[in-house]
Order: C-alpha cells, then structure tokens, then sequence
C-alpha cells in the first residue's frame, strides 16, 4: 500500500481539526482509499497544544527548514492564514518538491501565480480546496465537474459570519452592533471582526471562485466591496413585507460586455434557492451555458468541515498521480483584453426620508426620470402633515452609476432630508 | 495540444444534446482544458437524425465493431439506456481499450462489477457521472470531494418526472392522473411511466449512489421501492396543514446496524433544504462525519444538463491520466457480513376512514399502544352522528414492521372502514 506522510503548519482551529480526522480515520483510508496517509510532523511554536492533541513529541516542531526537509514528509498542509509567514513557509515547501495543501484564501488569492509558478518548477501539487466554502466541494466542483461549461454566474453566499449576523438581525429583529456581538459570543466573529464584516473574506474566495469559474485572473482590486456595518434591522423588515431577504452576496459574472465581480449586502426574492440558507451556512449558485442551474450548500467553516476540505485534497494529492495547474497566462494581473464591468446592472431597493408635503415624490420622480430609472413599487407612510416620513422604493434594472448620480441629486434636494439606505435586488 | 477522439453510440435526447455540446465548445475547451476534442464517429440506425445534427456521412456507422476498431476513437460515450445492446457495445468498447462514459443508470447499477472488471483488463477508463442526477456532479463529489468522510446519510429527490408530478399535486391541487399526463404533454414523463412512477430509475441511482458513498456495493434488490401512483392530494393537503411537503425521496443510511436503502414518497418539514426542490429539479443531501450535512441542486435530466455531465467525463478522461476504479471485493454481490436493514425506523403519517361513533378511536390508540407506537399529531373531523370520517395521525419514530402489525390489526376493527394512506415522514 502506498505510503504518505503529511505535515501541518499550525494547529489552529483548521490544524486541529484536521489532525483529528486524519487521526481517526487513518484505518478507513487505508481500506476505501488504499493509502496510508499519517501525519509525520507539525510545526507548532505552542508545543502544549500539539501534546493535548495527543502528538508525539518527536513529531513537533517550531522550524520550517526541518520540516520540508524531513524525508517522510510528501504533502505539507498551510493552514496559518495571513500572508507571512505563511507564504514563505509554502514556498520552502514547493522548492522542496513537497505538494502543498492549503486553506488560506488571503494568500491564494494574492500570489497564487507565484504559488504555482514555485510548484510547476518541481513538479509539486498545489491544493486549495479548503480556501473556499469550507466543507463545500466547490473547487472540485469547477475544476471536474462544471468544466463542460461555460459558466455565466456564480452567485454565492461564501461568509458565514456575516450570514449568521444576517440571519439573526432578519428572524429576531436585532440591531446589527446586537447581531455582531451573539455572533462573537458564539465564536462565530473575531473580536476584530472587520475581515468578515466588511467583505474581505468574501472578496478573497470571489477572487479565486471566479477565476476558476471564468477561466482568467480576476484580481482582488477588481472586486468591488461593501459590507454590512451598515445594514439596518428597519430595512430588513421592509424588504420582508416585499417579499425578500437580505444577504451579503458574491457576485460573479460573465457577460460578452465583460466581467463583474462584487460583494454587497442584496435583497433576493424569498423563493430563490439562495433565500434558504440561513445561519452559518453557506451556498454557491452557479449558471453554466450547459448544465443551467447548480446550487452547492454546506458549513462555510469549522474544524471538521474545513478539515474535511484539506483531508480531501491530500488524500487527491495522495491517490492521483497527475497534477493540474490553473491556466491563466498573465500571472497576477488580469490579462490584457479582459475588461471588467463597474457600471453594473442591477435593480435597487432605496429609502430615504423626506418632509411629508405635496409634491416631493414629483421631484424625486423627476430626477429618477431624467436618469432612465423606473420605479416598481414605492411605500409612502404620511398624511401630508409635512412631518418627516420614510419612502422606499424599488427600481427596474438600472445602472449602477446611475442610481449613485441621481441619489446625489436627489440628497440636494430641500424636502429630502436624507437618502438613508441603498441596497441592490438581485436574483 | 493532446487529441481525443469521441464516439457516441445513440442520438437520443442525451446522444444529441453531448454532440452539440462538443460541437460549440470545442475551441473552448482547446483553450481551457489543453486538449482538442472531436466526434470521430457516432452509431446512430436512423441516418437522417444524424445528419440532421450536421454530423459528415463518413462519421456515421450503425456497426458497432466498425465504432469500436476505429483507431481514431479513444473514449465512448454510450447514451443507449436499457440493459442490451447498450450492455455488448460497452463491453466491446472496453475490451478494445477504449475508455467508456455512460450515462446508463440501469446498466450501470445491475453489471457494474463486469463493466469494471472488463475496464481494468485493458487498463480503460470506466466513468458514469451522468447515471445519476443528470448535470449534478454527484458522482465526483462522492468520489473526489466527500472522500475524507464516512457518510452517515444520503438523501436525495433523484427522479425529476416524479418531483415535476408531486410539485404540480401540491400547487395546482391536481390528482395524480392529471399531473402525470401534464408531464406526459410537456415530455417530462414517458407514454409507458413505469420506470418512473414506480420508482425504478430512483432505485437504479439510489444503488449506485450509496455503492459509492458507503464503500461497498448496495444490489438493487436491497433497495425497498415504493412508487408514487398511490399519492392522493388530499393527503398532500393534510400534510400542508402539518408543515410537511411530499416528495418522492431516496435515502440511504449507514448506520452501526446496518445499511437501509430505501424509495418511497415521504413526507418532509417545509424548513428542510430538501422541501423547496420543486418541479423537474433534483437535489442530493448528505451527511458526512466531518463535514457535516451538504446538499447539491440542479437539473436531472435533460439533454443539454446530462450532456454536461458526460462531456465532464469526457474532459475528466481526456486530462487526467490515471484511472480511478470502485474498490467493492464481492462483484455484484453485497459483501459478507454486510447486514441491510428492512425494518427501518421512520415516523409515520396515517389516515383511515372509521365510522363516527365514540370509541373508536380508543381501539385504535389501544391497537398502536400495544406495538409500541405513539401518537404526536391526531386529526379528526367528525361530529359523533355515525357517518364514514377520515381521521388522521402522525407517529413518533417507530419500526416499519410495527406499524404495518397495527394496522392489520387496525383494519380489522368493526368501525374502521378503511385504512387509506401510510406515509412516511422524514428530515
């Protein structure tokens, strides 16, 4: 039987989980996989964490060098997040020859051309299933299983913290700072929780996603961003009578105008597969020209899960002899001819206060008009009493800048006295 | 650039929707997957379908050792159906060294273990992602993705035909006959629907499915089946009134006990993943050990999603250079020791007509207490004037074998006019 040996860079939450499934399932590769994968080094600065996980002493270590130069070490599994040290300790892997197995999307996505261009040069692997959608096969998925297709749209709920937040500000009404702080107290949120919050997370596995997905290199700077500090529990609530819930949402699209890619807080229609995925939970929603349709659901993240993930790829690694490399031939900048659409399309879901007297919704109407924006629905709470009242509405598909230039005009206008929210409709 | 050459035996629905898949997106996949791919030939009786795809006379065979011996075919596709001929060709193809995509659930299911064993003789390749869930890279998650898991519990909406009939029941209230010659009108479901309705087409996918996701080989004639024909939409209303949803569902469990295998319609909770997979869409759940539950969604069937499937064979074979096959020791056979579960545990919804007099119902309940079955929910309508009611019930958890006891038992009370339904209930 074919023998592997596999080493873990840090034994966070990821590195803990990991060791433990390949701990105990060491017996069940053996018989369904045919190879026998045992961990046979971990580089760990705080020994007494490896030791609680049952490590043998001999097995732990706090210099890199010594592990990928250990002779019974095959794959190396980068589960430390962040760039450095992280990114130097992958490159002293692959200059060893040694397959690299990771689940750091920040450092994929940023110098995946270096990444791989350090493995073609000793023919060593490169896995990264676990950088996206934890547990959730996606990266497979794109690479073996929707590679028939071209794929138009992939639309993605890729955050479980936000989701969680989301989720709770939408069925217990919360406020967003009450939401964010269960949320840390679940362990689900950093104490900083801005890489989540504001959307880098998401944006990171957009980046990856929909280079895979669309077969060229989208940069992380070509991913616009927004995230959900701003999200009201009132506009929630709105929506919901309107029949939507609101998400942060990956969007990742393919047109012959050219590509779009962006991450914001979005209402979608509460019947659309996407709607259900509730709590931490993540899901990602594909088109392809071939196939239509496909949804993948699952846990976004966890010890188990996302071990599940990098135990997957090294037991790919182990039991497949060939290697596949992504394709992009501009290394880390987009390649030339791609373009990338900002102006995007989309409808929109905007409320604002306004004095309650005859004649500000004309003006407002108005300017809407001027821009080529066309209203669907409109709520009006007011009698006339020239109180302060909140309007929503919700335009037909529009354009982007559109919107933005007509809300800057409609801001000056002198019975409006605030655009308060603007939150995309799609699906 | 690496060449492969196609053969495709059969135009039908899936033959033609994989040739035009191949056709338009050959410069594609030279530009995405290095690899040039070309129909070399098709095995098609009626000439004129063939040519009516634009496929050159010269391509046209209706022999199949002409398809077979032809060097310039490296992988045949076979999109026949049916046990034979369908069964010869791919055996010939093998024999011949050829690698063979199938999209044949039926085959595929029952001679498994020849096909593979004829494939490792030649060292060919053996693929089947389109026997299962259509365009739905079930088969290569399973294999690829879920692999570091042992999975507990595969649940899925597999046939297409039958969701399309029990969606239309539930929304437009129809019966059972009206929605099936809707589907018939809209090709969904055959003039003969047996294969469907009855179950069978879920049962061949639910054998290789759990095959795959227990390790070991699951016979057809292990899966319990139970078609849809008896669904009435009364009962589908009542469960509404429940909170259930009625699907026809395949579950496979792989529990210390045993392994249970199993097709029927059963009721599931309308907060379930599974519950919003409506009309002609298939979902698969799964729970594994490590990554906890995952669901993929998208279509079954179809010519263009099925088509996909197989082409991501092809590109599978074409660019991957090893050959990965089943590991089961036992062929065709359950392996020893392997123990099936027939009396499964489930709870279970059941109506009755009974006449409206006092006392029945404590018969019945007596009945239910001795087999050791308690009642969650219990419906009744009626006014004590002696007339036919339906009175219905849902169960706790309980053995299979014990209800069908109770009922017989049930049955033969007096006052008990008739026993109606028994549904399973699920999720």
């Amino acid at each position: 039987m074919k023998s592997v040996g596999v080493a873990i860079l840090g034994l966070g939450v990821v590195g803990g989980g990991t060791y433990k499934i390949l701990r105990d399932h060491r017996e069940f590769y053996r018989q369904t996989q045919g190879v026998d994968i045992s961990v046979e080094c971990v580089l760990e600065i705080n020994k007494e964490k490896a030791l609680a996980l049952g490590i043998e002493e001999s097995k732990i270590s706090d210099n890199i060098a010594e592990v990928v130069s250990n002779p019974n070490v095959d794959i190396v599994v980068e589960v430390i997040g962040g760039v450095e040290p992280a990114k130097s300790f992958v490159l002293a892997a692959l200059h060893s020859g040694k397959s690299v197995v990771t689940s750091n999307k920040e450092l994929f996505c940023k110098y995946w051309h270096e990444l791989e261009k350090a493995a073609r040069r000793t023919n060593a692997g490169l896995y990264f299933e676990a950088s996206c959608v934890g547990g959730v096969p996606i990266i497979r998925t794109l690479i073996d299983g929707m590679q028939a297709n071209v794929v138009e749209n992939l639309t993605g709920i890729i955050n479980g913290t936000t989701n969680y937040i989301l989720t709770r500000m939408t069925r217990a009404g919360l406020g967003y700072e009450e939401a964010l702080k269960e949320a840390q107290a679940l362990g689900y949120a950093e104490a900083n929780p801005s890489a989540d919050v504001d959307g880098y997370d998401a944006a990171y596995k957009l980046s990856i996603l929909s280079s895979l997905a669309f077969h060229t290199k989208v940069p992380l700077d070509k991913v616009y961003r927004e995230g959900i500090r701003a999200v009201k529990a009132q506009d929630i609530a709105y929506g919901d009578g309107l029949g939507y819930v609101l998400k942060l949402l990956a969007i990742g699209k393919n047109t012959p105008q050219g590509i779009e890619v962006r991450v914001h807080p979005a209402f979608i229609r509460k019947d659309h597969p996407l709607a259900s995925v509730s709590d931490s939970f993540n899901a990602v929603f594909l088109k392809g020209d071939s196939v239509g349709d496909i949804m993948l659901y699952g846990r976004g993240a966890g010890d188990l899960p996302t071990g599940s993930a990098i135990v997957s790829d090294v037991i790919y690694a182990a039991t497949h002899g060939d290697v596949k490399y992504a394709t992009f031939k501009n290394g880390a900048q987009a390649e030339p001819g791609v373009k990338f659409i900002t102006d995007f399309r989309s409808r929109y879901y905007i409320r604002f206060t306004a004095k309650d007297k005859a004649g500000v919704l004309a003006k407002v109407a108005g300017i809407f008009g001027k821009y080529n924006i066309s209203i669907v629905d409109l709520l009006q709470k007011g009698e006339g009493g020239g109180d302060d009242i909140p309007v929503i509405l919700v335009t037909h598909e529009t354009n982007e800048y559109s919107v933005r230039r007509a809300l800057a005009k409609i801001g000056e206008l002198d019975d409006v006295v605030s655009v308060d929210s603007v939150i995309r409709v799609e699906g």
